[in-house]
């Protein structure tokens, strides 16, 4: 059976204003909605302020270039374990048999993109009815040394390896603006973004602020990788009751359609 | 550069005797002698009260057979890796790039022994001057389920593919006894164990009461392994200070070697 592949923002999950808060009502309340869903599940999370400070901090996505960063590696790393578990033990309140599957254990990259990545062990996590819980994480690269494989990433790469039925990304607005809501009032939501949207992808802000993975557009143009190969992405705001667990029971138009392709 | 494993057991670092109790002086200790090896690195801790105690209560070593095992993998991984934080942290205080690599993400057994683990990333944290840490771990198997990978098993697979150039394990007796020194005054101590003493491990004690991967016969069984291929292996003392420290750093009969193979 084909998985729904669900990523948590992790501006959703945290408090991106302060360094390792977790939103604890929000996780519960997700845990709650992800109980829901009856087909196989893979789950993935952002960084938000467990995972953006170290890696800014030691310029971890800027490669490896001296010693003094190796502990920054094993903090950022470690920050991120601690996230995750969070979010672990909350699915584990809610009966959801919740499994880590840490991506700097199995993944290589080469400049930033995905090289290799083991699936063994997650597609078998899979088939026996456990839920893998990957996220954000500074992992060794073949050409940079290490690098920070965004969540986003991770969730093209699997929805294409595992052939997802559906990608559901959660978010803290709508779903994706003309331009940043948080600041321009005059934004307007885009319902459905296709491959043929490239240019106005494109043109939108890089928010890089603090962010050490690129922002909207750079999910944008993950889920546009999907769209080419026939998977349906929707970015909703997961930050609002019972949005996420609506679109992933396959309501549409909750947010943008990332769709259209072949 | 050839590096060496070190095995820290699950009842050095842990209280066997209270579940989820982990002796932080000791870990302490442990991290600053471990702090003076130069040599490239290999961590593996045992579950000790954290691993055990819920691997037995799901019956996890026995293969997968319910859905309410799920759950119980779930906790069981999850404990692992909260006993695996500490040890991180303790690391990082020394000074010491410590990353988790997590046996679960990247590994898979066949009825109990390792089938593949990919190693590419431990390959590269090695090359960077990372230290990864390993541990025990509940892990999908492809004939029954689930699985018990114990982290003396590792040890002796890690050894073999990296081609280390020592392996320590660290316990919380002197060494392999003729009995269990716990129980019986009259217990010897061995020094060295080679591939011809394969009758006297065999008549030793299966102590696996609380134990879901063998006791010391097991360990040895697997360090035997090792010595065939002119892998030397020591069993010492880390409950004692600086013996770790000083078999690190070279130093010989500190207390059962197990070697002598070809």
């Amino acid at each position: 059976m084909r998985p729904v592949i669900v990523k948590l923002g992790g501006s959703v999950i945290t408090d991106k204003r302060k360094p390792f808060t977790v939103k604890r009502a929000v996780i519960r309340r997700l845990a709650r909605e992800l109980k829901e869903v009856w087909e196989p599940l893979v789950i993935v999370h952002g960084g938000g302020s467990f995972g953006h400070p170290l890696a800014l901090k030691y310029r971890i996505a800027e490669g490896y270039r001296h010693r003094k960063q190796l502990i920054g590696i094993s903090h950022t790393h470690l920050a991120m374990e601690r996230l995750n578990r969070h979010l672990i033990e909350a699915l584990q309140s809610e009966g959801i048999p919740a499994m880590a599957c840490q991506p700097s254990a199995c993944t290589l990259t080469a400049n930033g993109r995905i090289e290799s990545m083991d699936l063994r062990p997650l597609r078998k996590m899979l088939a026996l009815g456990l839920v893998p819980v990957l996220y954000g994480d500074v992992v060794l690269d073949a050409a940079q040394g290490v690098s920070i494989l965004s969540g986003d990433q991770m969730v093209s790469y699997l929805a294409r390896k595992l052939g997802a039925s559906r990608v559901v990304l959660g978010v803290d607005v709508d779903g994706v603006f003309t331009s940043c809501p948080k600041k321009d009032s005059r934004a307007r939501l885009l319902r459905v973004i296709t491959p043929e949207d490239v240019e106005l992808v494109q043109s939108m802000e890089k928010e890089a602020r603090g962010d050490v993975t690129g922002g909207m557009r750079a999910k944008v143009q993950e889920l546009l990788e999907l769209a080419r190969l026939g998977i349906e992405a929707e970015i909703v705001n997961a930050a609002r009751p019972n949005v996420l667990r609506e679109a992933l029971k396959g309501k549409r138009g909750l947010g943008t359609m990332i769709t259209g392709g072949k």
